[in-house]
């Protein structure tokens, strides 16, 4: 393809995109970001033999679109659907299934290493964000990939973006070696100049001032010198919207016989003036108008991030000894406020969940109140961290686990299913889940005034719509809650969180057929309310549990495991997420999936009951 | 304290530790390494006020000694005694509780974040080494601590070992640094010079030229770039047993308002000739001949770690397709053997458990069959890559967990317990536990034929001294195996691994009482044998799960789960590890601690059948 037809099919590309995410939302600003960058990679790669792994791959939408998947790429995102990352059951160019970050590097050389001992002559490429490099793995990959010295090719598509605006040393390096691009040659050019000068000549006193120039400097001066320690050759910064220059670059990267960093500049949302004036809104973003940039917002009640948001805030204003932490998500996790309004006392480490757990045990060790806010999903990056740096040292660390639970549209990478479970392996961990908003808002009030680690989870989205109390109400520690009581229920279903609202609406519908069902608003998953859970045992005909989250290991589990201990035999009915992976579709669609309505859940009950009551079943012996 | 007095007192230091640890066993070679190090902090800086953390810890005897715990420094790693790693619960001078690596640059910048809210005037010092520093974690602090231009001082204790020989880029970058030695000056001296020089004066040419000096040569020259490109200020490299020069240089590191990184020189195992000879021997090291240095071995049946390592090379000779992957751990999971006949497919990528995943992940996808082997308390850094990468994906890689279970005298941080917990959460994982060795070599066989990811848990220590069968024997995937199996026994133990022996004895116990009882080899814990557990249910009394490994969310957990939602009321009694943290002590004191000895568990059992054959509690309805 000539240039000119490249850059006809860029604008082409685009505007599918752009179409697409305002009708089903999605990943804009990344995808935006690297269209031209994807171009040229496949302008001069091979990538039925090579291999192409997209970091996070929120970034791959023109990739999917070259691949195959044009004319299905209306479905992004939906049940069923082109998935909004890369999956290696969707196509074979999906070399790697990508959704959390900093694992590009690791797979890449995974392959490259494959490639070698197959002996298949195959070029492998990892495309990684500058927010995605401030992930450690991504510093453990480059330490290997450095000594290994294999041929692999990294491309640094530098936006100064992770989801906010990038953070860290790192990323002020980066921004200083943008900031002087007389010195920005492509390396080689002048490797030349270099041979001809014997080093002796140069001389040990310019040599050492030139070290001591201050590092500010040196990163300009010496742009490749940290990714040159990781035994990389470091080519750039280059434009990542200019395919000819692209081409150039990558066409002669062959001739390296050692890895290979190339800095690309590309501007997220680009071509999308909306999307690259305001990057962090456009990351992800729902439905929008795409003439205006509005993005559609059905009128619904606060989310739960807002009101996360403002209770910490709340908290924060009346103990200075609260601090805030997030990775990479000051705007997604409501945290935002929080640093306009505490400047001092907040921080956004990158993308760094285990940093910003030990961080916060450090904190905590250190007398303060830290709070951690990051989604469910990403959590599981610092289990390690809570497990061995908080839990072990019974640190008053408080993690908020936002997007717990089924998510959505981001599909299986990002559902936040095994909180509940992996959390609850860990000692000393008290685990809360807040059944509305105004509950969720009591619970941090509460967590700050405990002096041992606290976990909270609650979902994506809209609250309920209830009353928000300003001044805190007293949470029971480790109690649960009757949401409905009836003299003599047949049915105790203890619901958690989320399903609390469902499981009322299941107990009504039990209701018109004259059974009658208490329902249980957890509240602690851990230490769950031993005592209400054997009082509800010795009346009911059935214990039903119900929580949005794996089956294995889950709050169902525990109860499992509690009434096994104390010799109860009353039946148990566990609802929750099956051991298996959830794909992408609407919050609605995977509930039902999940047999988490009101009516599946009145139904099971339902059909749990007749067996009791007809003895089918009910013991096998 | 004078020079001299501090010199005699290393000395004195030096003799406590050698005599204890050849007594006690105990981590030998680092912390030898760091004895003037730790002396020469303890005489510039007033720890009563100040704080110092220790990466891992296990280089922190000097420091245990000095802080009050001299006279109890001989019950070092002993039941109730002295922990071998810095514990906040046994001197306010273990500020953080350590064990993992790469954690201290984190914890020491809350420390320093919380000085600074809480207004008191207080250095935080971070002593990591280089095999730490390779951890991803260690590079998230970096990032953050040189964005917030705190005032920390990190100390890089350079021994040019994680465990074994460190490994990596950064590695080879730090030995370079040490070869030149003429350039390593602090770098406050050579400064003053350069002011002198304006900076146009020098020259962009020059600059460039030595920008393009190779990267070897460079990382010489310009010792610190790596860490200044991170926004700290590099100092050293400096010779680490000398205790004049250090105090030299950490009194003068105040009046730098950066932070500071300083880069200590130390022979890991100093002053005890054998230790420095083979300090990968030393490192962590049972109890030995202080005259020879010789360790003192029983005779005895070869480990797990020995088997594993036989096993996985005789596969790896049969199909070439077979890689394997440790992190830094190449003698202590057995794969030195692996890595010395199959160098091209071994792959020691540091201590860096996040990428060792997810190359094999990569590694999958291309097409190979890694083997990934850990000691199962370190896995845990790798939850979220094993269910992201590997399970998500189903890829076919093989987790080995060495040293799953109760470990010993390494303690709180080291034992392996949570991980079938923590394994089971996730789809699509199979989590198999030999009862003995040959059981391991065949589940290594096994595995290798599978397609899908399979993590295999084994114990510390010796095997039971069974006959080890070179030719492969039939694991039929997902099947539970009778190992006492009677006509009409009144209870059925399903025990997992390392309690199958201690099962079988327990209802040796319980035959003299006229008691009959089946034990099953669990085999499986994940997809675990249902059906067999079904059939025992309508068969026993009693069903006894019994795993040595969290009570929350582990096997039992599994069969309770299971029970409740087949309806089957058969009475589960579960043994193993409660819901809290175990200490330090010998296996046999742990397991006896945790009623994991036959006597235990046979009476557990025989409590639980009077109850009810005597109807006591069976059913509080």
């Amino acid at each position: 393809m000539s240039l000119t037809d490249l850059e006809e099919l860029a604008g082409e590309i685009r505007e599918l995109i752009l179409t697409t995410v305002a009708k089903n939302g999605g990943h804009l600003a990344p995808s935006l970001g690297t269209v031209e960058l994807t171009l040229a990679l496949y302008s001069v790669f091979d990538f039925s033999k090579d291999r192409l792994i997209w970091d996070v791959g929120h970034q791959a939408y023109t990739h999917k679109i070259l691949t195959g998947r044009r004319d299905t790429f209306h479905t992004l995102r939906t049940l069923g659907g082109i998935t909004g990352f890369p999956k290696r059951a969707e196509s074979p160019f999906d070399s790697f299934g990508v959704g959390h970050a900093s694992t590009s590097i690791s797979a890449a050389l995974g392959f490259l290493i494959a490639a070698e001992i197959e002996k298949v002559n195959r070029k492998v490429i990892a495309v990684i964000g500058d927010g995605a490099l401030t992930g450690g793995m991504a510093f453990e990959a480059l330490n290997h990939a450095g000594q290994l010295k294999k041929n692999l090719l990294v491309i640094l598509n530098d936006n100064e973006m992770s989801i906010d605006k990038n953070v860290g040393a790192l990323s002020e390096y980066l921004s200083k070696i943008r900031l002087k691009p007389q010195f920005h040659r492509v390396k080689k050019e002048f490797e030349d100049f270099v041979k001809n000068i014997p080093f002796r000549d140069v001389g040990e006193k310019i040599l050492l001032a030139a070290n001591s120039v201050r590092a500010g400097v040196s990163a300009a001066v010496f742009p490749g010198a940290m990714f040159e320690a990781f035994g990389f050759t470091y080519l750039g910064p280059i434009d990542g919207h200019d395919i000819k220059g692209m081409k150039d670059v990558f066409s002669r990267v062959g001739i390296i016989n050692a890895p290979v960093l190339i800095h690309v500049n590309t501007t997220k949302g680009k071509g999308y003036p909306p999307a690259e004036t305001a990057p962090e809104k456009f990351h992800g973003v729902g439905k929008f108008d795409k003439a205006t940039g509005l993005v559609i917002k059905k009128k619904s009640p606060p989310s739960y991030t807002e009101i996360f948001s403002q209770a910490v805030i709340d908290c924060a204003t009346r103990d200075k000894k609260i601090v805030a932490i997030t990775a990479a998500m000051p705007t997604g996790t409501g945290l935002k406020k929080f640093a306009e309004k505490f400047p001092r006392r907040f921080f956004d480490v990158g993308i760094a969940e285990e940093h910003a757990v030990t961080l916060a045990a450090g904190m905590a060790a250190g007398g303060l109140k830290p709070v951690v806010a990051i989604y469910s999903t990403f959590f599981q990056r610092a289990y390690d961290q809570i497990l061995h740096d908080v839990c072990l040292q019974n640190l008053p660390v408080l993690l908020c686990l936002d997007r717990a639970g089924l998510v959505g549209e981001d599909g299986a990478t990002h559902h936040g299913a095994f909180d509940l479970a992996y959390l609850r392996t860990i000692p000393n961990m008290n685990i809360l889940a807040p059944k509305d908003e105004n509950e969720l808002r009591q619970m941090i009030f509460a967590a700050f005034e405990k002096n041992f680690p606290v976990a909270i989870r609650y979902p994506r989205g809209s609250g309920l719509g209830v009353e928000v109390k300003t001044n805190p109400e007293k949470i029971s520690w480790g109690k649960a809650q009757f949401v409905e009581k009836n003299p003599s229920a047949e049915i105790a279903i203890f619901a958690v969180g989320t399903m609390v609202k469902f499981c009322v609406d299941a107990a009504k519908l039990l209701r018109e057929i004259n059974i009658s069902a208490d329902v249980i608003n957890v509240r602690f998953v851990k230490p769950f309310d031993k005592e209400l859970v054997k009082k509800s045992a010795r009346a009911a005909k059935i214990l039903v549990t119900c929580e949005e989250g794996t089956l294995t290991g889950g709050f169902g589990s525990a109860v499992a495991e509690f009434l096994a201990d104390e010799k109860i035999s009353t039946p148990l009915l566990r609802l929750g997420i099956k051991d298996e992976f959830i794909g992408q579709g609407t919050r609605a669609e995977l509930l039902n999936m999940c047999g988490l309505t009101a009516e599946k859940i009145a139904q099971r009950i339902l059909e749990r009951l007749n067996e009791i009551i007809f003895g089918f079943l009910t013991d096998i012996r």
